[in-house]
């Protein structure tokens, strides 16, 4: 019987990975892997049959029970499991999934951590998402609405926090910042979309809640993470001069 | 003129550090570090010489103003200055003070995500922070009162998410219960506290809201992050039969 470890693998830059992970890619005889795991991080899994379960928004998805069913016949056949997903795997991974599926077969499981996607998009932008005397509190949230979820609970956690961080939110951007400006979140809220955050094609835009509203914005290439607070009021501003970082991501 | 690279240690196990820390590490001419960053981590940094600049609960912390001034002077006779903070520096690191005065100074700065705290405590207890139809919104907030900030602002940021992970909150563990229950928080919510997490010595305690407000913890020899949601109920009732994992940091 082997072992699964459910690993992050960061944010996108392959050297965003942490050394454990690294070592158990090394290690590694079979790796299922989400669909944007940089092809320099599975290189690193020399030894190891890679399998793709991954989803891609707006295509067909692997369906999760099948990639539990893979998890479990890996295990059974192989030492070193490796189940690899974009960033952190405790934050919008659909872990727990995975882990209930191993512990039901009896199969042992470990959790590697990783950098989520907010924190390397607040990295890039040089914005601390909490600051003493304007933010303590910080929401990591989807606005994406799942089987057996209502469409607007997100707004109480985003409404609560000082700074927000939503995840796969880009293509509901207009209709997000309506049900944040009904709840009440001031117009000039500065917001950041943050698409492919640390890799070479990154591209930030900067602009207001009020102005997210009415902008198309252009198909995103990569994932989208959205920062929304006024920790971002420096930044903003600073970008406003500069059409090439407030604009790349408006059609 | 160097450059100053703002870096996330992450969460304490010296191999969940990043491979780009790591190698700014070895390349590092000057590195200041946090209080609890491993010393096989500072081992990385072969060719440097190390600064503690740390600040200890409790004890007398080293003036953040003091801090701005060496990283400002390090950079100006050094290429490579490491700035190194626990977890992740755009996560309660204080680091747009640092930034801010590096700009004021003209020197170039950069910032290296690393894994936070409780994303590593979540992996420890192999509990994700979110679950499809029960959990999409995590709060990061800390209780810890800053100058210029009132005491209960963060009770909002609480309420309104799914899951909430607490930093620098152990100490206050009964007040910060107290205002939860009284904000309408079920008495039942199971809260996991993890001190140390990632390292030898971490320690996990599974507990509620209501037994929170009235037990006394012990004296944590390392930082606890605390967990609370109904994600964590189902570990919290493996664990209630398990005394050595329940009770461990109960006075």
């Amino acid at each position: 019987m082997g072992k699964v470890y459910l690993v992050g693998a960061g944010p996108g830059a392959p050297d965003l990975l942490t050394l454990r992970a690294a070592r158990l890619l090394e290690a590694a005889d079979v790796v299922l892997h989400d669909a944007l795991v940089h092809p320099d991080t599975l290189a690193l899994a020399k030894g190891a049959r890679l399998v793709d379960v991954g989803k891609r928004y707006g295509r067909v998805s692997t369906e999760q029970r099948f990639i539990h069913r893979v998890l479990v016949h890996a295990a059974r056949h192989h030492e070193v499991v490796v189940r690899l997903k974009g960033g952190d795997p405790m934050l919008f991974g659909r872990a727990q999934e995975e882990l209930d599926a191993l512990a039901e077969a009896g199969i042992e499981a470990e959790v590697v951590p990783g950098v989520t996607a907010a924190l390397a998009a607040a990295s890039s932008l040089r914005v601390s998402l909490t600051r003493r005397g304007l933010a303590r509190s910080v929401a990591f949230l989807t606005p994406r609405v799942g089987r057996g979820e209502s469409g607007s609970d997100w707004v109480a956690a985003a409404m609560g926090a000082d700074s927000i961080a939503l995840y796969m939110a880009a293509g509901a951007a207009p209709a997000i910042a309506q049900s944040l400006l009904e709840a009440g979140k001031p117009a000039a809220t500065p917001v950041a979309l943050v698409e492919s955050a640390t890799l070479a094609e990154e591209r930030v835009t900067y602009t207001s809640l009020a102005e997210l509203r009415d902008i198309a914005l252009a198909p995103a290439a990569g994932p989208v993470v959205m920062l929304l607070g006024d920790v971002l009021r420096e930044a903003a501003a600073r970008a406003s001069g500069d059409d090439s970082e407030s604009l790349s991501l408006i059609a």
